[in-house]
């Protein structure tokens, strides 16, 4: 199957389309009620993720639903936790929960196979790839290893990470120990990914807006480029989109420093900021979830405004952050609509 | 009294003092076992803010360890939510919690005499200013209209003010008729904070970051602009330090709007960053929280970069956030000492 048709494809070679490829982030999630009901038959969360009959059903609905421009593998960034043996659980109103890691557990932490563990993950994706209409560009994803670290030393989801950015002032040896496995595991983890069928990865840093300018540097933008060039070593030309939520004016060093193909926006970025951006490559983004929530008048301009300002450049039009359960699905049909320019 | 001898009032002026005065928000709290004491004596929270005998002790007791340069009333943001009849609680490990308000609520607002309610805190400053040292500043203090309105809307704090982004965007007319409301309340406040004694003022806007730029513009700008206008039409040349939290690359354009005498910065913002916006005027930060809890190396590096980038211009030392219970007092000390110039 050749890759030519699929359009986030072409803008993350640089092209600019109009109207931009759209998909949006946790498009697969609980504001759809099929995925409540697959969610609810396929067990625990971690269980749905390993079940590659359930994460293929999931990745599907929202395709089938609004035949967005890609399909993002089911799946969450703390499998590479729970496959390094670290006691991942997700507890409905609780949040991922795992044991803290300290410096000597760091020091211990060793690659026992864990790509085994993840096998399923590899068949959910080759089954996708098969399954997709030949159009749609088939995204694999996993966290920047800043993000997975934080809940990894805290054991659990925190406002600010401050034990984290604690962890890493005092054991500064220990966590670039940690940042550095987590890079390489992760790197390898996307190779496996491309070769199971994704066409793009894209890498969630989450938890980058709570750094000093340094520690972003050390933390967010070195591990980044690190698995980046890794994985391009291994598979040249590969693609990876890079979002690091809150980064705000460090942006644009983060896309020097990392070379990643394409840079996704929170929707606190400014529109003239993003433009600025977009000049050294292609974006995507951003708008407010909260925005869909309140559809109606609200969503129209946000939509609008990013494509006005966004529109004439590489753009993959998406939220600034993972869509929210309140959603509602006859909204986001509105949304896919006007980014079409269908209903505009 | 004369304020000649107040070195942040001479900062605040546009003189750079080296070393620069320096103190810390929070600076009275719960990491001092003298605090822990007087806070256990006085009740709940909120007992401790409206008792003047025990406010005026506590916003002492860190002047009296370290001598800082000045002396924060000790007080909440939420007094304005308490004096609104919100029913306003704070619980041990819960935060605070209050009635959360809608659209009818909004409307039916009124100010039926809130000032007396927080006639207790005039009272504690009164009595500050004739204990402090001629030297040290007294700094009165509220909320911003946008932060202290995301616990108004959403009756307790959230990570990210989805609550209070939705609102906004579902009710924008009630959305900008509460800021507006809290805005003018505030600067009364203000006022009166003045007349008890306050050299100086600052505006806390803990949640700005979570914002997309227009709203930024029209929940945090505005409203904050509107409330330092009303200030300085009947106090001309009142001093206020704007700290909008997590605004990054919008403080340029915050401060031009706001007209704040000087710009607080988190610990997020570039030092690079900090000396342009310090060419327009005093800025005040911004040391990493958690480098105090690190203490040592990690401490005195993230001081003499803060030092050595921006102490060449009018700045008050201070953290990027408030000082966390994990703090050891010893270590206080030695930031203290060290941006003194006693122990580099």
């Amino acid at each position: 199957m050749s890759d030519t048709n699929r359009k986030i494809i072409d803008v993350l070679n640089g092209k600019t389309i109009s109207p931009p490829p759209v998909w949006l982030m946790r498009q697969a999630g609980r504001y759809l009620p099929e995925y409540r009901k697959t969610r609810a038959e396929a067990g625990s969360f971690l269980d749905l993720c390993y079940s590659p009959d359930h994460a293929v059903e999931v990745t599907l609905q929202p395709i089938r639903r609004y035949g967005f421009d890609a399909a993002i593998l089911f799946s969450d960034i703390l499998v590479i936790p729970d496959a390094l043996h670290r006691n991942v659980t997700f507890t409905e109103g609780h949040g991922p929960q795992m044991d803290p890691i300290d410096e000597a557990g760091i020091f211990a932490l060793k690659d026992d196979n864990g790509l085994q563990h993840l096998a399923p993950v590899f068949e959910t994706l080759r089954r996708l790839r098969q399954d997709l209409p030949g159009e749609t560009t088939l995204l694999g994803f996993c966290g920047a290893p800043w993000t997975v670290a934080t809940y990894m030393i805290a054991g659990h989801g925190t406002t600010d990470q401050a034990p984290a950015r604690l962890f890493a002032y005092r054991y500064p040896k220990a966590f670039e120990h940690l940042l550095t496995f987590l890079a390489d595991l992760s790197a390898d983890y996307l190779v496996a990914q491309i070769d199971a069928g994704a066409d793009a990865v894209q890498i969630f840093d989450s938890w980058a807006g709570v750094l000093g300018e340094e520690e972003f540097d050390a933390f967010c933008c070195r591990p980044v480029q690190r698995m980046i060039a890794s994985v391009r070593a291994r598979r040249p030309g590969a693609k990876v989109i890079a979002f690091a939520k809150g980064a705000g004016m460090l942006l644009k060093t983060y896309r020097q420093k990392t070379d990643a193909t394409a840079i996704g926006l929170d929707w606190t970025v400014p529109l003239a900021f993003a433009r600025e951006l977009q000049k050294d490559g292609p974006v995507q983004g951003n708008l407010d979830p909260m925005r869909v929530v309140a559809g109606g008048k609200a969503m129209e301009e946000g939509i609008d405004r990013i494509l006005d300002e966004l529109g004439h450049g590489p753009l993959i039009f998406n939220l600034g952050h993972g869509i929210t359960p309140q959603a509602d699905p006859e909204t986001v049909a509105a949304l896919v609509h006007r980014v079409r320019g269908i209903s505009r």
